[in-house]
C-alpha cells in the first residue's frame, strides 16, 4: 500500500509544505493510472496555483511526467539535435523557415508540433494547407527524415510524457492553466522527453501571448532554462514581444507564403529578423560552425524546405489554397497607426475560420488575416488596414466585432519595443 | 444557454473577483444537477479556500445550497421551535440531555443529527445503543412527536439541501474541508433547511475540535451567526473548549449513561455547566418564560427524556450493552495532571470501536473511554487514569498507540480555561 494519499499531499501543499520527492513521483503516476482522481488533481493544482513548486519540486514534477511515457532516442543520429520551443503567438510562423535553415546549418530539427486551440494558430494546421502534405510520421520514418534532410516537423506521438495530456485537458477546464510552474513543467516534459541535445525557447510576453506581462514572461523562461540545464538539455530563451501580430499575415496558408518568402530572401524584417536571432543561439548551442544569415540569403534553407515538404508528401509546387471571399477593414480616421493588438487580430482570424473552437474542428486552410499596415505607418481616413479572408462569408460580422478597436490611430509615432527583449540562459 | 462557465467563475474566484448573485446560483444548481464537473467544483472550492467569500458571497450560495432541497415546516406547531447545533467535539452528549431540557421548558425541538465519522461520534450512533430505539422517523411521525413530546431526536433526511451533501462528499477527499465560508455553509444551509425559528451553536475551540485555534473558530461562529440572521432564524453562538473531553465518558453507551445521570440530577460539573448555558441561550431565543436549572432539577427533563426515547422504539428501563473487555491506562509518574488531550483520546476511542472509518462500518454500542480522573487532580505512579471499553480485546494494542502522550502529569496545577469562553449573537 502507499505511504501516502491525495488528500494528505493536497493539504500539505495548500498549506505551503512542500512535496517530497516520492510523494511527487507518487502522485504524477497515481494521477495517470487513475488511482488519483481528477478532482482531487484539480484541488492540487489550484494548491500549486496559490503556492507554487519550488526549484526541486519543480525538477521532480518534470521528471515524473517525463517517466509516465517514453523518450526519443537521436543517439543514432550524426548531427547534432537541436529542438526549438515557441509559448504560441498570433502570426508566429517562425517554426517553418527556422527548421530547414536549422538543418542547412547541419543540425537535425526534430520539431513536433501540436495544432491551434483558441486564438494562436498549430504548426500543424499551416503546413497541412500544402497540398498532400502529411502530419503523422512513424519514429523509423522521422528518425529516416532527420538523417536524411535534417528537418522534420510532425505530429508529437501519444507516448511522450501522457501524464501531461491527461493533466493540461484536467487543467483547462478547472482554471488552472495559468500557474507557471505548471506550464513550465508541462512544455519542459515534453521538450526534455523529445530528446533533442539543445532546446532555445521563444517566451512571448504581451496581449497576443499567453504570458500577457513581461515579468511572468521573464519567470516562465526562467523556470524552463532551469529545468532544460538540470535535465541535461542545453537550454536557452528569447524573450520576445507579442503585443503586434508577427510578420504580416495570420492564418494558415498565409503564414506558409509568408514562410516561403523569408527562405527566399525577403519577407518581412521582424520575422526575418527573429528566424536569425532563434538560429544563431540554436547553432551556438548545437556547436556548429554557420552563420544562419548567410545559409538563409544563399538559398540553402529553400532547398532544405522543399525537401522537407516532399519528404512527407507536400506538392512543394503546386499553389496554396486562397479563400473564397476576402474583405477589407479600412481606417476610420487618418493618423499614424499606434497598435495593432495581436489578440484581437488573432481572435479574428479565428472567428473567419484559421483556428478551431474545440479539439476536433476542422480549419479553413485559406481563411485568416493579411496585415496591409504596421505600427507607426501614416494612413488616410479609409485607407486598407487589413485584409480579410474565409471561405463563409457570414463569418465576417464576428471577425469584425473582434476586431473592434484592435487598430488605434493617433498623431504621434508609437514606441514600440524590440521584438527581442532579453535572452535567458 | 446559461451565460456562465464553471472555468470562468472558477477565474474569478481564483483571481479574486467577487462572484454575482445569479453566478452562484448557477454554479450550485449546475453542480447539483452535474453539468459542473466534481473537478470544476473541487478548483472552486480550493481557489474559495484561498480567497474566502465575503459575506454577501456566503449568504447568496448558503441560499442556493438550501434552494437545491426542500426545507422542513412546522408552521402548523404551537410551541416554539428552537434547534441546537455543535461542531463536534469528543465526549460531545449534550445534545441528549438537552433537547428533552427544552422540550420539558415548552419548546419544540427537532434535533435532525448524523452519525460519526473518525474521533468525533455521532448523536445517532449514541441513541442507537438504547436497545430499540430507531433513528428514521417519517415527517409525519416527527411532527406528531415534536407535537406530544416536544422533542426529536432523528436522521436527518436526504431531501434538505442535497448540494451540501454532494459539496461535502468531494471537499472531503480534496484537502479543502477547512475552509470557514464552507463549512459555515454547510452547516447553515442544513440548519435553516431545518426550519426552526431559532438556533443556538456550540462552536468547540480545541484539540478535540474541528477548529483547533480560537480565532478560527470566533470567525466560524460569527460568519453563522450572520448567515442565520440574515435568513429569519434566530440565532447565537457559545464559543465552547474542547481541548479536554466533555465530561468523563467517551464512546456510545458510555455517554447515553452519563447523558441520564445528568438528567437524574447528577453527571459531570462540565455537561451540566454547558447543557444548562446552551439551555438557556435557547430559552431566551424561544422566548419562553422557564428556567432550565429548575426543569432538569425537579425532574421533568428526565420525564420528556423518556417519553423521547419510548416514542422512537427505545426500551427506556433496559441495560445499556457493556463491553466483553476492560483495560485501564495507568499514570507512568506521580504529580498532576495537566492535560488529556481530546483529540488523542477521541481517536484512542475510535480505534476501540466507538467510531467509524468508513461511512458504512458498524460501531460498537459499547465501546469507549471512561475518564477516572480529570486535570488538576493528583495522582501516584500507577493511578489508573483511562478505563478502556471494546468488544475486540485486539483494539487495545492501537488505541494505547494513539493515547501515547494524550495525558501529561506535572508538578503545577494546569490553569484550565473556562467551558464558556466567548458568546456570539
Amino acid at each position: 500500500m502507499s505511504p501516502y494519499t491525495a488528500v494528505e499531499l493536497i493539504r500539505a501543499k495548500r498549506d505551503g509544505r512542500p512535496l517530497d520527492d516520492a510523494a511527487i513521483e507518487w502522485l504524477i503516476s497515481a494521477f495517470t493510472n487513475g488511482e488519483v482522481a481528477d478532482e482531487q488533481m484539480a484541488a492540487m493544482a489550484m494548491a500549486i496555483f496559490f503556492r507554487g513548486l519550488d526549484d526541486r519540486e519543480l525538477a521532480c514534477w518534470t521528471r515524473a511526467m517525463i517517466a509516465t511515457g517514453s523518450r526519443m532516442d537521436f543517439s543514432s543520429l550524426t548531427r547534432p539535435t537541436v529542438d526549438k520551443h515557441s509559448t504560441g503567438g498570433v502570426g508566429d510562423k517562425i517554426t517553418l523557415p527556422l527548421a530547414p535553415l536549422l538543418a542547412a546549418c547541419g543540425a537535425a530539427v526534430p520539431q513536433l508540433s501540436g495544432r491551434g486551440l483558441g486564438h494562436t494558430g498549430g504548426t500543424l494546421d499551416k503546413l497541412e494547407s500544402i497540398p498532400g502534405w502529411r502530419a503523422q510520421l512513424s519514429t523509423a520514418q522521422l528518425l529516416a527524415q532527420l538523417d536524411d534532410v535534417g528537418a522534420v516537423i510532425c505530429a508529437a506521438g501519444s507516448g511522450l510524457a501522457p501524464a501531461d495530456k491527461r493533466l493540461y485537458a484536467l487543467r483547462d477546464v478547472t482554471g488552472t492553466v495559468e500557474s507557471i510552474p505548471l506550464i513550465a513543467s508541462s512544455i519542459m516534459s515534453k521538450k526534455i522527453a523529445e530528446g533533442a541535445d539543445a532546446l532555445v525557447l521563444d517566451v512571448k510576453a504581451g496581449s497576443g501571448a499567453f504570458m500577457k506581462n513581461l515579468e511572468d514572461a521573464r519567470q516562465l523562461a526562467t523556470r524552463m532554462v532551469e529545468l532544460g540545464s538540470a535535465a541535461g538539455v542545453r537550454t536557452v530563451a528569447l524573450l520576445t514581444d507579442m503585443n503586434t501580430p508577427l510578420g504580416c499575415t495570420v492564418g494558415n496558408a498565409l503564414e506558409v507564403r509568408e514562410a516561403i518568402e523569408v527562405l527566399a530572401g525577403g519577407g518581412p524584417g521582424d520575422v526575418v529578423g527573429l528566424t536569425v536571432a532563434l538560429a544563431n543561439e540554436m547553432v551556438s548551442l548545437a556547436g556548429l560552425n554557420a552563420d544562419p544569415a548567410d545559409v538563409l540569403a544563399n538559398g540553402q534553407a529553400m532547398d532544405t524546405w522543399r525537401r522537407m515538404i516532399r519528404a512527407q508528401g507536400g506538392e512543394v509546387d503546386a499553389p496554396l489554397p486562397t479563400a473564397r471571399f476576402t474583405d477589407e477593414f479600412t481606417a476610420a480616421t487618418a493618423g499614424i497607426v499606434t497598435t495593432m493588438d495581436a489578440m484581437a487580430i488573432g481572435t479574428a482570424s479565428w472567428r473567419l475560420g484559421a483556428g478551431r473552437a474545440r479539439r476536433n474542428d476542422a480549419v479553413q486552410a485559406a481563411a485568416g488575416i493579411e496585415l496591409l499596415v504596421r505600427p507607426g505607418d501614416r494612413v488616410a481616413a479609409g485607407t486598407p488596414l487589413l485584409r480579410l479572408h474565409t471561405d463563409t462569408a457570414e463569418a465576417f460580422g464576428p471577425a469584425r466585432e473582434a476586431l473592434g478597436s484592435a487598430i488605434t490611430i493617433g498623431i504621434e509615432a508609437p514606441i514600440v519595443r524590440p521584438l527581442v527583449i532579453d535572452r535567458i540562459g
